[in-house]
């Protein structure tokens, strides 16, 4: 059998550490640096010939050089003569520019599939893609880890009462869904309607929330913005308390100040995106997706079905 | 006929005002931001269907964003039906990693030729590239356009007496010929020579440069190590006064500083890469490749040849 190697860029190292131990191997030698004119450097300091090959990066901030990162590295390992080159995305950028919402739009999503596919990727390893369709952006095999679980163990371990799980918006009332059905609770769905243009949207809410405690659930967080005012608008309505959680904390702008202010009293994510210090408050919750990834390395590698770790 | 249109990315906005000046079209209405979280958003605000688009991006520092900026229009471009896809990259960045150095190297000059295809180039206008090989990464035409003669007019012009083109080492040898041939001048090259290993490199000067003006020249001057250490090792050796040009000022790190206190006269580039305020100092004199790369598009559009502005 060919040898698994995992190597990291510089989006996630702790999380490819985590995964490499958890994996019971080291992780691949190798330096990605920059030239003094903010070129990207990579060096492979070890043989990779003939080698399963599991790169992790997550495409997350600065993302336009953590993707030029993953695809200097890819073109590097295929001209190394690895046998395989298996990308670990636990974050996806560019996922929410997956279709032409207007006239002349890019569909960055599938050029970004594209590019890793020409530099030489062999297979994808991603967690909860914005779209389930992005797949389809790929011509080799891509398996999509499912977050929920995780989340979902967290919140039974903390036995809260009497909880009713929401969707922020009609997008997510599927992962919604999913988790209800884990916490054997109901679920409710943020109905944001605009009653007329440049008018402010109006907030109303789909099922039964009084007196109730509410878990919101979405794919990414970003500015924070709709899950902050779905919270203020739940417990206007009458939730006893609101809580919150995402696969994908990314977290910009003015994130972090809108969950402080805001009414929930925790955030849960994962660390499929790394926080910096400054990002870590109180109220935040990151629980590791490296158990589920290592387990899905795993089983790739030894040929076995992934699909099991879906549900 | 179909018509051009000539859209700016963000490296070099003033370089497609002139172009698009001289060509006498307005610049394509288009805005090149970014969401809160870093992402890249384009939006083309005006029909390109059915027409020949020229997009002018030469991929300088931040050089990975530069890079994505450019694939993500080109999507928008493809998508909204252009009719030709036309990179004007009077910098390619990354040309140096054009071959591999040293095992596991990536080739990171073809990897970018192949993105570029991939995204949907339809031909690329080029400038000076670093190595002609990079030419034959692609499978699209590419067009070299050459940046001696607009350097050698300057030189022309200013009228310096007992000239001997100068090149910084062996690989230059053509391009200092070229412009020796120009300016009806002899050549002479700097041999460098390390001895042994980690001692310290020995310059040898190549050629009668005794009491002559020395003009050096390069392609690319980026920390500006070589050029000022031979300048300095000209004037040692006797020469009476020292000129340096280059087409594309990349002067990251040290560079400014180093150019600063060397025995450099005058430093003549071009506007391949856009100078920032604290970067232009009285040694720096700056000459536009504007015109001949309208010149270049105008020629293009008109099937006409190109080859004769490499003369
Ligand atoms: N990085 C980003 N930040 C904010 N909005 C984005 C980003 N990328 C894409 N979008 C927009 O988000 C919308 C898609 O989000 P969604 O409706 O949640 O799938 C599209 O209208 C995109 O223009
Ligand atoms: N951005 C860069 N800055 C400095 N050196 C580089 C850069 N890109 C590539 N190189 C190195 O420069 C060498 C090629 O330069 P050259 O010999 O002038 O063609 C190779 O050894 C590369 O590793």
């Amino acid at each position: 059998d060919s040898s698994l190697k995992v190597f990291t860029l510089n989006s996630n190292p702790k999380l490819a550490e985590e995964i490499a131990a958890n994996i019971g191997v080291e992780l691949g030698k190798s330096s990605v640096t920059k030239f003094s004119d903010g070129e990207i450097q990579i060096n492979i300091e070890e043989s990779i010939r003939g080698c399963d090959v599991y790169v992790v990066q997550s495409t997350c901030e600065p993302v336009n050089q953590h993707i030029m990162e993953l695809l200097i590295m890819i073109d590097a390992l295929k001209r190394a003569s690895a046998k395989s080159i298996n990308i670990v995305m636990p974050y996806y950028g560019y996922a929410r520019q997956d279709r032409k919402a207007r006239a002349r739009e890019p569909i960055t999503a599938k050029l970004v599939a594209d590019l890793l596919q020409t530099a030489g990727a062999s297979r994808a390893i991603t967690l909860d893609l914005h779209a389930p369709q992005i797949q389809g952006f790929f011509n080799i095999p891509v398996d999509q880890l499912v977050g929920v679980p995780i989340l979902s163990s967290y919140w039974s371990e903390k036995g809260l009462d009497d909880i009713v799980v929401v969707s922020p918006d009609h997008g997510g009332v599927t992962r919604a869904r999913n988790l209800a059905d884990r916490l054997k609770a109901p679920i409710a769905i943020i109905d944001k309607r605009r009653p007329r243009p440049n008018v402010a949207e109006v907030m109303n809410i789909v099922g039964n929330i009084e007196g109730k405690t509410a878990i919101l659930i979405d794919d990414i967080i970003d500015t924070a913005g709709t899950i902050t005012l779905g919270a203020n608008a739940l417990i206007d309505s009458g939730a006893k308390a609101v809580y919150a959680c995402c696969t994908h904390p990314v977290l910009s702008g003015p994130a972090i100040e809108r969950i402080q202010n805001s009414k929930i009293e925790e955030l849960v994510v994962t660390n499929s995106i790394p926080l910096k210090e400054e990002k870590l408050i109180d109220k935040i919750t990151q629980l590791s997706v490296a158990p589920l990834i290592s387990e899905a390395i795993i089983r790739v590698h030894e040929r076995q079905s992934v699909s099991i770790l879906f549900d």
